[in-house]
């Protein structure tokens, strides 16, 4: 399949249903919302809400699944969203710029910026919760709304940023940094990825194979990740480059050079697909993300 | 009955649940946990929590409904606590005291304390949504869910903080102050009440009556606190006393006085309690709780 041309189209569908999904900038709480709105309609990737449709697809590829998984999916960019918002703080990693625009707290202020965030997660549960996912059946959504918050939260996505701020600047091995990238940027990739499983009807066994192929591309994605703050320029980012040699933070190339790095990405790839043996077709947009995933340039 | 027994059981109970459902500080994550520990056990009177058991009550005065409302009553004060860690950022009001301790970010510096407060939302939906509440019925949970996340959201809690935050210094008028105080601690608690109601199996009626009683004790809750500001010292606080004047803030007293204030929030303790019609006995605890929301000293 051409990727390329994969990823357009489902980003088109996220971007649509992002569009209906989130609040108009109406009302006394329009400036707020405004400041929502600027962060999530930067034009991210949307790799995560992709990720939980391709997830649902390898189960089910049929466009009634597909429209099942929407809120789900984009349930995980608003969060996605809300912890780009945080993370770029002034007391966070103080960055100016994100997909290459100022970031939230430049353009609306700290506190501002600070309820986006907050507003955005708080969005993601109302939207799994309510009537634009009636759909799924209830325990699911359940189930659903259990494995985000768990992806997110303190022992997820949040304890990594937190686990990231105490060690900045600090020499960490590479347990660490392994736990600090499962929890902060691993586990939401893992949960949109079984999230899709789930909303699709994947059973135990199916469930299990999602998250072994969530794990390894979080990995690869995170390596990379490191590999193009080194190797690209800030106008390919969309984000400031080299800031990780800037602030003497530990990365996989920092660790182990870049020529390893590179091959534990590609390994990590192939231990991805490899979890998808037991899919047949329906899983091959899953496999295809996994290698755009090493090969991406941003 | 005896308000001050009946809050101290009920807050006991509570606090009970709270060190329960509360992530332990072991592991790589304890020390983002204890941050998250630090304001949660500070000695809060855990009146939204008090009102969505009281709430239960009111049409099942069990223990096994209380039992049941356990969790959610909790994930109430997970909200009520992040809120306040993030209302006291530097970005936002600015806060060094906080029920008598240190604030977050005075402890434990701004990103953690971001984080802290992203953690204990994050949360609050992990736990209604996990095995702490399979005893409610997964229709009801849901709607749980959605009534606490709307309410906690960009029209509710989060939506009135950013007002509070954008009309500071400004002189706003009734219809502004009305507003910023409906979303900002209005809605979570008449969700906390109703939500109450939903765990109990409340019908329709009933939870009109419980969202009609919500909203008139949430006026009347915010009049006193801006009275108490005024007339109680820090101590008896453990806040800064005084501060709304420091800062020019928009106040019922400021734009009515200290008399018709206080008279505003007799007459809505009064409508709430005559919401509660409807109810037998069993809504004792809810009618008590109006009474002392007025005559309480702190």
């Amino acid at each position: 399949m051409e990727i390329r041309i994969y990823l357009d189209e489902q980003r088109q569908l996220v971007e649509e249903r992002l569009a209906r999904y989130m609040l108009e900038p109406i009302g006394v709480f329009s400036q707020h919302i405004e400041a929502m709105r600027y962060s999530l309609f930067a034009g991210g990737k949307r790799i995560r809400p992709i990720l939980c449709l391709a997830g649902a697809a390898a189960i089910n590829s049929s466009e009634n699944t597909r429209n099942l998984a929407m809120p789900v999916a984009c349930a995980f960019e608003f969060i996605h969203t809300y912890s780009l918002i945080h993370d770029d703080l002034p007391a966070m990693d103080d960055d100016d710029l994100r997909r290459g625009k100022p970031t939230n707290h430049t353009v609306f202020g700290e506190a501002a910026a600070i309820l986006a965030g907050d507003g955005l997660l708080t969005l993601a549960f109302e939207l799994v919760s309510g009537p634009a996912a009636t759909g799924i059946a209830d325990k699911s959504r359940l189930r659903l709304i259990h494995t985000i918050a768990g992806a997110a939260g303190s022992l997820g996505m949040v304890g990594g940023q937190s686990l990231d701020m105490i060690h900045a600047g600090e020499q960490i091995g590479y347990d660490e940094l392994r736990h600090i990238h499962q929890s902060k940027t691993g586990a939401l990739i893992t949960a949109s990825v079984v999230c899709g499983g789930i909303v699709a009807g994947a059973d135990e066994k199916q469930e299990r194979a999602l998250k072994a192929y969530g794990d390894n591309i979080g990995l690869a994605f995170q390596i990379v990740d490191d590999l193009l703050d080194i190797m690209a320029t800030t106008a390919e980012l969309g984000k400031s480059a080299g800031s990780d040699i800037k602030s003497d933070k530990v990365t996989y190339p920092s660790l182990f050079g870049v020529e390893t790095s590179h091959t534990m990405a590609k390994e990590a790839v192939q231990e991805a697909v490899a979890a998808l043996a037991p899919f047949d077709r329906q899983a091959d947009p899953l496999r295809a993300l996994a290698h755009y995933i090493v090969d991406r340039k941003k």
